[in-house]
């Protein structure tokens, strides 16, 4: 009972704050002490999302996004499911309360306010909080993360991307200027939004790319993987919407500079005892059926002998690893609870 | 009337052979007088495909695979919708009783039978008649086609992958070494058959590759790359499943070894008369959606001068113009018809 | 030639006036001359929809909603694809430009305005019409249609419903106080409109019933099986939206008052020469797959004598029969030429 | 932990015994034992069904149906997730092994032998045991649960039906001769094998009923809904397989004998304090998307006040409620432990 620690969710009514509060709900450590949404304001959980109905703390009430009423209620960390320029100024009214923030926009993830402008095409809101800021992938900046005011969880493409290349960038073994990336998406990863383009109708039996050639995420994905690289590494990028409502299958070539054999163990030596890091093998194509819902990544490779390029797959849920799933794999290690907890599921 | 031609159908109960029956019940140069199938001999189409109720000769009765029957029935000229292996000996008899074949299988489509053994895992059946066979892409072949006995259609993936980059390999403007292939792909496409992995619950919110890494459309893929380039081309080729019935969209990446402003002049160049290649333009994803149940291919095209890339985007319904559309187009050349006939619908 | 007649299409943006506009391009006895939309007023029809590309007079600009232009383009026949309420005052304009109207809207097709006002809460735009509005089932109302000047095209779901009943009412072989009706609907039935309830994820993956316990639809089915039965008829209906782009599904529950065998006596004598009604039969149950994208309407029936019900299934596609083809078939009655023209597709 | 229950699962390769192998794999009061399946034996839980890999337990190795082997792991409960007809002889060998057993079937559901034979096509395997086999549905068989030594887990259809009409059949507040039923049903209800009409292009873009007029649940509906009633009561049911992967959602027909303000309180009454049937309340249409994942049943009653018929909706997870997550909770009861153990989760 003294791990349980009392939380927060300002801007619970997109996909990503959904499947933080549903995450939080059913979590054996949290207890949601507010939850905020402006246009859900004074209702009941319950009575906007019947989903939860019935599940412990469900009859909460969503409150205006007030920080000090946060504080009030004795969170002592928030999570921020808010669209970028917009988390930044409510992050830091929340760290001068005392309150850690573990936030799910893009607002911290870039070291740089220069590259934010360039990407955002907005100045940073906060520039002298990046500082402080720690990229939250559990699996590279553990340490970072435990201690951290500010956790800037990645974003969905950009985790699906970097996770299997860091190693392999670390270990020299693929040409860092070769990298073009295929991903499809599903389409809870455009918002809950009325949009006349992500009507039923105009997104099934469908297949569209979008966001070319400069996908925003691309600044983070390229942040990290040129320090994997110890270079500045650019690449190619095009992510396609489909028809499904959850998960990320992303398709990496890259040229081999290495011995296609060596490509194993470098992905093992560094996710071996990741808990959420599946390395599905050689020759695998890692499937999004078997990770939506869920907060695992799925990885297979694939040598192309003919071409000596290397051909990476990985899998995973948009909304879970790709966001509240990730987000609580920090919210875990911040608390010192067990890494896995509300995360074990299928 | 004088423009009416008696066709058979042979193999009418895939996804391919039912959607070629359903453009010839239509056509109106097209005489259906002989469709074959093992499964449903004895039946008539519209009680095995209710779809097809009360259009012309819906009434008609499926009969064995008797060529001789075919032949029998005015037949001059047969398609066949059939599994590779299986096509070419029912060729050969067409061919002998004077009936010219277009074959939708992978049979013809290779010029040299060692490639052919190669990615198909078995002999030839019929080598001898290679060399008269045309690998069947209108916009490619069209003189050869007129003429031929036996024209070869292009597989579904190949056609996809290839008009977009036959005009820029022989202009030079991309470097042949660096292609690489990310296509997705409705289930159709991997026919209409009791299969596990295909039905609905396995293949519904669900994103996988397969076929890594030397699927059999390579072969000629990479012949017909290599007659553009006119040198020897190989390239990386990832095929997608994804939960859509029917339609193919193709993401190629390929390095610049020209300017870029280039890449439109030269596809305007070969295709702005094509009535089934729609050139959307630069900066355009086109959708799947546009050509599902048509006989279109849809091309856009970016540039991402952070790498240097050519992002090209192409797509086409599998079973439209990757198919039986395309089997039609050659149809209507064979015949000296108008080249669109029966197949400007939306 | 002279069978050539010239068309508008007033409201083309919706599901419905995109059909229209899909089946009136492809027509081989109309020639559209005119097209409006407020939204895409000078704008070419291909570059708003890609879909219409190369397709025969898909060059034509959208123009604002003026009925004196469409007169002025020579049009002879208007299409009204616009929402009830809407449609009468242009209606009303264009029969006084000597324009005859086919109105997809609810706002010709009830006898009586205080109905209309009852189930669409607004008073009657142009009663004095009413008189002289023919309700456009072709099947019941073929003479009527062909010498109308207004034609109100009737709903979709009405369609599915009213057809199979009218003749088992009219035989009086069903008691009529005792029909309930469940029906599944497609979400273009809902239709083009940017709103959160009908973006991918919120329908994929979900069914759920809607507008109860008093559709709109219930004024215009109510009054025609009240037509059939000479009888006041009141019934239950339950419309569902599932996760399909098109096509509906009804099911009717009714006490059989005489014997079951009568039943398909009673619908082949009515229907046996009806071009789009398909008898699948006795012991059938229809699929939308088999009419989406036609103009064809499915029936098949059941015996349950367990309970002595008769249980009636009957599929069309809601954009088909359901409304564009449905009103492409009265097009044709009022013109004079066949039936069938432009709609005996698959 | 002296809560800790070893359990076994019989035939957990179809999608009830992966379902309830989910389940079963994250329960805290459930350690599993042993796990069959003849087609997957020898080989490891989480190599045939990736999904589950990382999860406790999941390296388990299937063995063949073997109860011996069962007995020897020490489970004390086993879940019977087989087909009809195969499931009553291992029934039988466990209970002689002292295992008691939550079956899955349809072998111990019916209380007359004769009934089943009638409605089975097959004589009973095991009618000796039909007087000690307890109806699994909890919210009405509570106690006899708590102390079976076999539990017939109840029917997807079945449970969806008869839940909201027992309250109101005890309480004569419809009329039991006039009720009709219409569900929905998602594709994984069809169970997993290869079969042609389940592949995913026959069934996307698609509606159909099917199973008519004499669907094989309806003897186990019949017989509770006679008990509820108090007099033998006849239904009409006709299911409809919907492109969803799982989902069922009810729509039933009934007219009203008493006043429709009583429904409310006759259904508060009976499940106030069930933790899985949510009231969604008058005037509410329940979603599917709501439930699925889930053990919940949510149910929803529109009065029709023109036909003064009752209109009753109700939605499950065919899988959850409907199955496996239904057979957890009498697993729950059978062990005393918490009633919503490893079933809390949205």
């Amino acid at each position: 009972m003294e791990d349980l620690t009392k939380v927060a969710i300002v801007g619970a009514s997109g996909y990503t704050g959904l499947e933080l509060l549903r995450i939080v709900l059913c979590h054996p450590n949290a207890e949601l002490t507010a939850v905020t949404s402006r246009s859900n304001a004074d209702q009941k959980i319950d009575d906007v999302f019947p989903r939860f109905k019935k599940l412990p703390s469900s009859e909460l009430t969503f409150i205006e996004p007030d920080m000090r009423a946060i504080a009030a209620s004795g969170a002592t960390i928030a999570f921020l499911a808010l669209p970028h320029g917009t988390a930044a100024p409510f992050a830091s009214e929340l760290l001068q309360l005392g309150i850690r923030v573990i936030d799910l926009s893009a607002d911290f993830r870039l070291d740089d306010a220069n590259t934010y402008a360039e990407f955002y095409d907005q100045q940073h809101p906060s520039p002298e909080l990046l500082d402080q800021a720690v990229y939250g992938l559990p699996e590279i900046y553990q340490n970072e993360i435990q201690s951290a005011q500010i956790v800037a969880s990645p974003g969905c493409y950009p985790t699906s991307i970097i996770l299997p290349l860091i190693p392999l960038l670390r270990d020299k073994l693929i040409d860092p200027s070769s990298i073009s990336v295929s991903s499809m998406s599903g389409v809870s990863g455009a918002g809950r939004k009325a949009s006349l383009p992500l009507i039923f109708p105009e997104v099934n039996e469908s297949v569209r790319s979008y966001g070319l050639p400069r996908h925003r995420h691309l600044s983070e994905i390229e942040q990290e993987l040129s320090k994997a690289a110890n270079q500045s590494v650019t690449i190619s990028f095009v992510p396609h919407l489909i028809p499904v409502t959850s998960g990320i299958c992303t398709t990496t070539f890259a040229n081999l500079t290495g011995e296609f054999s060596t490509i194993s163990n470098s992905l093992r030596s560094l996710y071996k005892n990741s808990p959420f890091v599946r390395l599905r093998g050689e020759g695998i194509s890692p499937d999004t059926k078997h990770v939506t819902g869920t907060n695992f990544l799925d990885i297979g490779w694939h040598h192309d002998p003919r071409t000596n390029r290397l051909i990476l797959q990985s899998t995973e849920d948009n909304l879970g690893k790709g966001a509240a799933g990730q987000a609580i794999q920090s919210f875990n290690l911040m608390t010192g609870i067990s890494p896995t907890a509300g995360l074990l599921t299928a």
